[in-house]
């Protein structure tokens, strides 16, 4: 894991709608390149484990997990995207259950923006090197 | 990825709000694999002829084309991606100027959707085959 990604405290902000509204969208579908059907599924699994971590947590926290079927990223599963009003938004592929705690500390960097935009080395390891592609604001401010 | 590119401000502004509510953003600074510098590079010539050619359309555009420093999809430039408020957001890759009647033409289908999920049978084939991944709207219905 990235060192700066563990002295990460969780966002106090849920009663700021703004970090309230970032949502970690995991893809519980996805099967992680594996051939045959396991149940549940790597991506199902990912997601109980970060909900699992989340709770874990004694702060509340800064954006919530939900999970999706299929983001599109299937040759890089398991996937993740971060987004919210007015920020950018990213997808991150290569994922597992090892990723969980970097996955929570740079979602928590991520909510305490106004824009997403989370400075580079501020970013966990896993977010500089697994992000496969990013989207601008659907609205950005003029 | 080009590092110099990232956390800019977006290059153009919103003008007309109806016709801002769904954008096609093409990045302007990739060179989608060229190892030479050339001017405009492939990404900027890709944007440029977007708008030569929805400007050549009788009707009224239906969407925005932005033009933005990278969208982090380097390995799989030219990229552009599609977004609107409430939609599903998708962003495409191995994009060229060939490609600019299929963008157009599946842009205007994802803008007619309330939430970006064209029927399959009606999106264009780079759409179906280029998609590099697809992230929910920021804020979905409860």
């Amino acid at each position: 894991m990235d060192q700066s990604a563990l002295d990460v405290p969780l966002q106090e902000a849920i009663s700021d709608p703004l970090s309230a509204a970032v949502t970690l969208y995991v893809c519980v579908t996805c099967r992680a390149g594996e051939a045959s059907e396991t149940e549940p599924r790597p991506g199902r699994r990912l997601h109980d484990a970060l909900v699992d971590a989340q709770r874990r947590h004694d702060m509340p926290p800064s954006f919530r997990i939900v999970g999706v079927e299929c983001l599109s990223n299937c040759d890089h599963g398991c996937s993740a995207a971060l987004t919210g009003p007015g920020r950018w938004s990213y997808i991150y592929g290569d994922l597992g259950e090892a990723s969980v705690d970097d996955l929570l500390a740079g979602a928590s960097r991520y909510a305490a923006t106004a824009d997403g935009l989370v400075p580079w080395r501020e970013r966990p390891m896993i977010f500089r090197k697994g992000v496969i592609a990013r989207i601008p604001p659907s609205s950005p401010p003029v």
